[in-house]
């Protein structure tokens, strides 16, 4: 029994068919965003269903297919994928809106898989844990500038520096330089020193920015050359 | 003959020609989208007129000159000159706009005429291929975030999040960093936790795009290191 | 009794607690930023106190635990978190703002006390300053078009360019290409070359701000190399 | 007398006072931009008339140091900086903006007098003329679309694509990402299909912005291995 379900799971055509129905679930989402007459609405709920139950029954014959079951719950990508499936399960009598949200969420099944994109998120996240400092500094200069931008301006321009939430919204939008101007031109007809407040945490902020980028870099390349010496030594 | 159609065709006046003919369909293009009077307009068709079939002859002796016909078809870049030079000849009777569309495309042919051009299009595409993965990565997060947004924010600002499909563009705005401020301080105002959704998504897709830059330039980089140990080999 | 305090200064528990009182503070200083009761206020002020009275105790025992007073003051981050500290001793009669402002810095201690932080500033500054030149290029560039905009452009669009000081702060503003289009085309409506000169600008700006990008990237890898190769001796 | 002019022209003291003078001619040029009293005015006449016989003296020196007249002219950063003294002589009778202008150029001279900014174009100039056909590829894409642009969109928002000229400048902002969803969404509305013209061109601009950066990162490292291998030979 246990090695016929592990010839489905195996199965090309399941698997295949795994991903059209993920795709499916997708587009079903993106459907629904739209106004639909009742007629279709029914077909996608309908649809829903099949897809939740098609969903389940996949998992089942994975988890069923696993020779030690706690093997199964050993890989995050597993428990992952379960973890979507049952929150799908969520009845729908609770808010229409919540239990969409959740829908949402099956399409990152994709990425789950695709043994590609599982490759490159678990080197992205690799990657991350090694820029905590460099973040952590990010946010060390945007608190420090957000904390004095909200005592010095919150009284010229209450709707961007009213108090340290809002300073911060204001200064992530300075920091990806997108119309700046606009938050520094009408404190500066106010304040003549205001530019040095800007120019300087977008310099720190740029250079910052620029670290993380070279760190992420270099851990790459750090990589490429420590694979390249593992085959060579091959 | 076809020895002396070869000779033609290698001939430097003859290349030099070409891509003048094509600069000149370029300005001629250029010089159309500014009003005429009646009589420039007129030189304009004539010019039209002898560019057309100047392309159609030397394509004809490029033709004439191959040894093996079938070989010229094996090459993309003949086939892509072929086809703009053959659309060149639709029939000036229908739409004005379709016809003047299909002249842009002659512009390209400097491309294929230029050897230098042709092998930086050339590696783009070959370097392209490879950025699959991080470019399905990049569609699911826009996606996955397309449909929240939809979903939670169509009634505050319709405008901008009325489907999927404005959703989309809206977000492709957000990812380019410009004016993004614009788009989520109206949902701001309504929603306090709408900063999370805006800095995840231009977070998570930044760390993407980054992604995507660095696969370019290890691929270019491994390339170098490849082309260099071959070079010391030999 | 200077070993005794060594062993408090290297004690973990007594590392921890400064972190968590940095910590403490900096979250007192984002809290004094919305607007409280007179209960919460005089909490804060007194929890002020406190912190103001604790970091003295902490610079006192980490200067009284060290052997030789001389080397303490040789360590810059030593002078670094004095100076902090003296200034949070500042008398509170004089004006609230300035002193909220020295407070500010006190955050900056969280920096000088992780040393993964400290190396990461040591790092930057040390690049940086090796960069000197390509900012110093950058300036003479943006000098040069603020004197030539303030002069030619002054009569067109004086908020923007009235003297070289504003016109230096809206080709900041045009380096960072920050809704730069609204700067050009009102001027753009009346000279019609001056598109030459922004767009000369933007290219030569973006050329220096990518070489200065490439010159940090090279530092960092050429120090790589060096680590390499002193490891591979070692 | 030769050999004590070059005395001269090697004496530091001669070399930091043409700096020092170079720096205050960008200091008065400055200042000029700025709205003064009569006074100062006549102050600044004064000190522009000294300047000026300064360089001219100081080129004078420089060219009679000189033991092969020649040889002067063959070095580009003489011709430059004899080019940019000989514009200031022109009589100040003519337009005043015109002269204005040309004594902006002198700030130029701080580049031709400090060897490290010398070595910074020279290295910028020889990696840019390697550049050449990512520039034209990125031109060909900017005018292929600007054409197509002006022929579609010229009714629908006659301001930004009346002609191929505005088409282009509308186009580089696209390119730059500077708020170009106020050029889409105009166009959005009347032309449901716009939004792929606008995507596919930033796409393709991106790509190639990015060749052109790896470009120019790839130039760098090769040299720097080129260098490399020729200090190990040595």
């Amino acid at each position: 029994m246990r090695n016929y379900l592990y010839k489905i799971k195996e199965n090309t055509f399941f698997k295949g068919s795994v991903i059209v129905i993920i795709l499916l679930s997708a587009l079903l989402l993106g459907t629904s965003t739209y106004e639909l007459n009742s007629k279709a609405q029914n077909a996608l709920i309908f649809l829903d269903y099949f897809i939740t139950i098609f969903f389940c029954l996949e998992i089942s014959i994975r988890f069923a297919a696993e020779k030690n079951k706690k093997e199964f719950f050993k890989e995050g990508w597993n428990i992952f994928d379960t973890t979507i499936v049952i929150f799908s399960l969520v009845p729908a009598g609770e808010s229409v809106l919540l239990l969409r949200l959740l829908r949402i969420f099956r399409v990152l099944r994709l990425i789950s898989f695709i043994p590609e994109l599982r490759d490159l998120i678990e080197a992205l996240l690799k990657s991350l844990s090694r820029l905590g400092y460099v973040c952590l500094l990010l946010f060390i200069i945007l608190y420090i500038y957000a904390v004095f931008g909200s005592m010095a301006f919150s009284d010229i321009d209450p709707e961007r520096w009213r108090d340290l939430g809002m300073a911060l919204i204001t200064l992530v939008q300075v920091l990806t330089l997108s119309s700046w101007e606009q938050v520094m031109l009408p404190i500066q007809e106010e304040i003549a020193w205001s530019w040095v407040y800007f120019f300087s945490f977008i310099a720190l902020g740029a250079i910052t920015v620029l670290n993380l980028i070279i760190a992420v870099l270099v851990n790459v390349m750090t990589e490429m050359k420590s694979d390249e010496s593992k085959s060579k030594e091959a």
